[in-house]
């Protein structure tokens, strides 16, 4: 006898059919006399649906209503699983986040859960009971409404863990664990066994939409090992974990990509401290979000090249934000609205020489262009011509073995 | 300035569009100083739409999760309806049954408002906010989330009125006001100006739509007087009240009719005491509701007829279980499964003589047959063939003088 969570995803409960199908995964554990804690999402579809009613009514919908009103989300999944679980004949109970409570701190819809009463629900799953909880979401101190940000069930399910001490994670999503690119669009993609921490949360973070980032990151700092498992198919998932995780023979684990991405590089800024700063504050201001940013030593002391990515919706508001910013002076400024980001990923990178050489090459060999190249210790990052973007993963995937 | 509790039913509030159009009818209270508490019902369909997912997953779903279920739907309006205030520029914030607390007592889907505290809503209020609250629901002095019946919105409305004390109770729906009879089947049906709270008792229970009938008796009962208004048009509404509100010029107030009824007779029933009793008691055990129940005096002191209505529905089934009740000796049995109640209401009846042969005699005219009569002292009910319906609320309007 075990204390696991389990995590149902948006598209794991979208319809009735696979609530009841959740219910009968969930079911085998408590036939198996496991504690079990059960998590789950809003059906898929419910939070954009509301997100589109608040935007229908106000651009700037207030926060702290936006929070009572997406939390409805998971409340409906959370009595609907309760009850299916009921009538397959496990006694459940749902429990709201204040009936609990998880208690957050931070603003509306982007708090953090810092704690959560344990007392009653190890009472109850100690009794045989299954306990259901609306992930995303929390209280405040002062008892108001507050939510985790989007995917933000990750991170409930990972909280629960760690708090309960529970011995399993496990994370039921539509895919059957994490796969080195995205098996939707790139047939070759295979399933990875076992991944770092490390190394999912750059996959995470550049567009894999297996598990949230800052959930995957809340794992890690707590030791918490996670086993993504597919809701519909009985093979084995992926586990993420520690350094034992990480696969040494092989030097690249996954290779991410990301569209909708532009480019904007200034030609001629001058070269001086706090340039960079008096860039990318009016951006700041006004939300633009700033991922890559390359700069060059420049060759004479005086003068360089600075290129920076965001997002496509983002970018003519940047260039207009730049092009109006009187503190900064450069002699030309190129914008390109159609390139995207491929990444390759491996925590083996650091003690494989020669991947970035052989990454390049073989982009090279297909003709695809390299526009920027950003790198950290276990990843690689360039932008390439959007068009190219299928091209380039297929082709990283053949050089890196991974298919 | 004075004290108001506002209440918008599910088509008032049916849609983004309606959600904004009903925040600008509070706005004008707020702009006139008004302390305004606002109560909503959930969007038109969605409470619906809740239960048939739950009659999916189980015909008997558990009742604690129903109501964790059904409640979500308020809560999405009350948030909607706060923002659109709030984008509106009134300041106005929602508060979930939960956070005043409104306790109820009593079981799942069917409790009963017993108290709320007061203190915080009457600071916020008192500073000028608009509190909205989400109708039909509370928690039970456990914790647990419960809610008071079907249109239980109107209830707690109503329950607002009396424990803050506010000066006004207006009920916003999508008629503008008490008809005569349904105004979309019959186009003769009258707006009422003032009617009793008695009136509107039987009328609501008679399937008048307009108010729920639990919170026209608490109405009542607390000497609480509604104002029942229409969320899309400026037309003065119906006065609910006390005594004052009864047409003593008027012998009747309104037509009410329902269909899918059926009717069992038993012919030959053995006249001895516990008989109605045995007859009853397996349908009760069912669950079967059984509404007019007519029983003669024997004319011989041994043998006599009694006929009573259920919903066509349960028609079959209770008949089953009478053929099937070893207690109960008769000689034979009839059904008629397409009949329906027309009931005339109004509290001058009492002091009019000859209603009651006006209504036999208009009805007669126009050759409906009465199959059945039951009376109260300020309702008289006939049953007759389905068919006749419209026909026999007609003419009942020009008897009475109701166009």
């Amino acid at each position: 006898m075990i204390k696991k969570v389990l995590k149902f995803g948006g598209t794991s409960v979208g319809s009735i059919k696979r609530i009841i199908h959740a219910a009968k995964i969930i079911k085998k554990e408590y036939d198996s006399d496991n504690k079990v804690i059960v998590v789950v999402s809003a059906m898929a579809g419910t939070t954009n649906n509301l997100i589109e009613h608040s935007k229908s009514i106000s651009k700037k919908f207030n926060k702290r209503e936006l929070d009572v009103l997406l939390t409805s989300g998971e409340q409906v999944t959370s009595a609907l699983m309760a009850g299916a679980l009921n009538d397959l004949g496990v006694k459940s109970k749902s429990w709201m986040n204040w009936q609990i409570p998880i208690i957050t701190e931070g603003e509306h819809t982007n708090a953090r859960i810092i704690n959560m009463n344990i007392e009653k629900i190890n009472n109850y799953i100690s009794k045989g009971g299954v306990a259901v909880i609306p992930g995303f979401q929390g209280v405040s101190k002062n008892g108001e409404i507050t939510s985790i940000g989007r995917g933000g069930s990750d991170a409930t399910a990972v909280a629960i863990a760690k708090i309960f001490q529970t011995d399993t994670c496990e994370i039921y999503t539509d895919v059957d664990g994490v796969y080195s690119s995205d098996p939707n669009k790139i047939p070759l993609a295979k399933k990875i066994d076992k991944i770092s921490y490390e190394e999912m949360l750059e996959l995470s973070s550049l567009g894999a939409k297996v598990m949230q980032s800052s959930a995957v990151q809340s794992a890690m700092i707590n030791d918490i090992p996670i086993q993504v498992k597919s809701t519909f198919t009985e093979r084995k998932g992926t586990e993420i974990g520690g350094k034992e995780n990480i696969d040494y023979n092989k030097a690249v684990t996954g290779v991410a990509y990301s569209k909708d991405d532009a480019k904007i590089t200034l030609l001629g800024v001058e070269d001086k401290p706090g340039v960079a700063a008096d860039i990318f504050e009016p951006l700041s201001n006004e939300q633009i979000n700033v991922d890559m940013v390359i700069q060059n030593i420049s060759s004479d002391g005086k003068k360089t090249d600075l290129t920076f990515t965001t997002k496509r919706q983002e970018v003519k508001n940047a260039v207009a934000l730049i092009k109006s910013n009187k503190k900064i002076k450069y002699e030309k400024i190129h914008m390109n609205d159609k390139v995207s980001k491929i990444s390759i990923v491996g925590a083996g990178m650091v003690a494989t020489p020669g991947i970035t050489y052989k990454m390049f090459r073989s982009l090279a060999e297909e003709k695809i262009n390299i526009l920027a190249i950003s790198t950290s210790e276990i990843k690689i990052s360039v932008i390439i011509d959007e068009d190219l973007t299928i091209d380039a993963v297929k082709i990283l995937h053949k050089t890196f073995k991974l298919d």
